[in-house]
């Protein structure tokens, strides 16, 4: 029934997606310690986030808690791995084959998390036909035929801040359809595209300023 | 005069110190175009974020904008690289050798966003005397000693998260005030050690959520 998955899809607030891998993580670290069942107040007191919120963010999950025991760990396990996406493969390009996006080419944990970087596209004509971490490199201009070839929906985009916007709307007009964007460009993308912003650098700025805070 | 500095670094709110990486690209692009000015409401429309919002963040830094022509780009750009940190250099040590963290050695990136990893340290005996893109990788049993040396502030936590809290733990005691952390797990730190959470598996599920929305 693709109209409720959707619903259920389009449902989850964001806050809940982005707390849900900390209890997958911390209910991992429990099975590795053969700890069989979970409460929501463990998790909580461990990950420091209300119990309320917790049972809340679970219950998009599907899975049940026993009383008095709480849940079992190894499915909450199974359940989280999959409702977040992380068991499914989906592929992606990567564009801008430069420092940040070699980093991620030979990142090989994000195939753990449900990511397979199948080929990287840079503009420098001497980057094609490599590979880093055994993956291809490709000259942007082949982009399109691949693009017609695979239907790779996802686009990792390490280009420089100045391409960014450009590529972008290259990427998006010949089919795909979430951006994972590294740049610390806010690039613009139509409605229907996804775009997902990590700029770690933001998150150093933030980091040395508070640093900063406490020598001072 | 720290006791003023202390006061103007804590009062710099997350969001703006967030967003004020997004203002610096877009000010590094336009200068790269040889735009010489700029104003709120040109950063404001290109990054889609309200000009009274850009105005306040901007009043965090040390720049004046021109009636009529806006700010000096080249200026915005100097300012905003030394408001954020980006032009001193931080050295930090990274704790896990594992896929991410290799990979985060390779960034040389990073450098120019004013933070050098001098060192990588790891559980593992036979990672310890390598180097990965220069970077010398130790024993964790050698960070003790070196830390001694070095007085390293930052550490970049990217070991599994089994071991998470206890290195924490471990590196806390022994001189690191922030934790630029990785793992998906939620350390537990003393109040005077910032914490900075950067889980780019977590923005993974995000996107896999949102796109899935879209093609059901």
């Amino acid at each position: 029934m693709p109209q409720i998955e959707k619903n259920v899809s389009i449902a989850v607030p964001e806050p809940t997606l982005r707390r849900l891998p900390w209890y997958l993580a911390y209910a991992k670290m429990q099975l590795s310690r053969n700890e069989m069942y979970l409460s929501s107040t463990q998790i909580a007191k461990n990950i420091a986030v209300d119990a309320s919120v917790v049972a809340k963010d679970l219950s998009y999950v599907n899975i049940a808690g026993k009383t008095r025991v709480g849940y079992d760990t190894r499915e909450l396990v199974t359940e989280l791995d999959a409702f977040l996406g992380f068991t499914k493969t989906h592929k992606a390009f990567l564009f801008g084959v430069g420092r940040l996006g070699a980093a991620l080419l030979h990142d090989s944990g994000l195939q753990q998390f449900g990511l397979e970087i199948v080929a990287g596209f840079d503009a420098k004509y001497e980057l094609a036909g490599t590979r880093i971490n055994h993956i291809p490199i490709h000259h942007i201009d082949r982009f399109a035929d691949l693009e017609k070839q695979t239907q790779v929906k996802i686009g990792v985009l390490t280009v420089p801040i100045e391409s960014a916007q450009e590529v972008s709307d290259l990427i998006v007009a010949t089919g795909i359809q979430a951006i994972w964007n590294f740049t610390p460009f806010r690039i613009r993308v139509p409605d229907n595209v996804v775009v997902q912003n990590t700029s770690i650098y933001a998150h150093l700025a933030v980091m040395f300023n508070r640093l900063n805070a406490i020598n001072n």
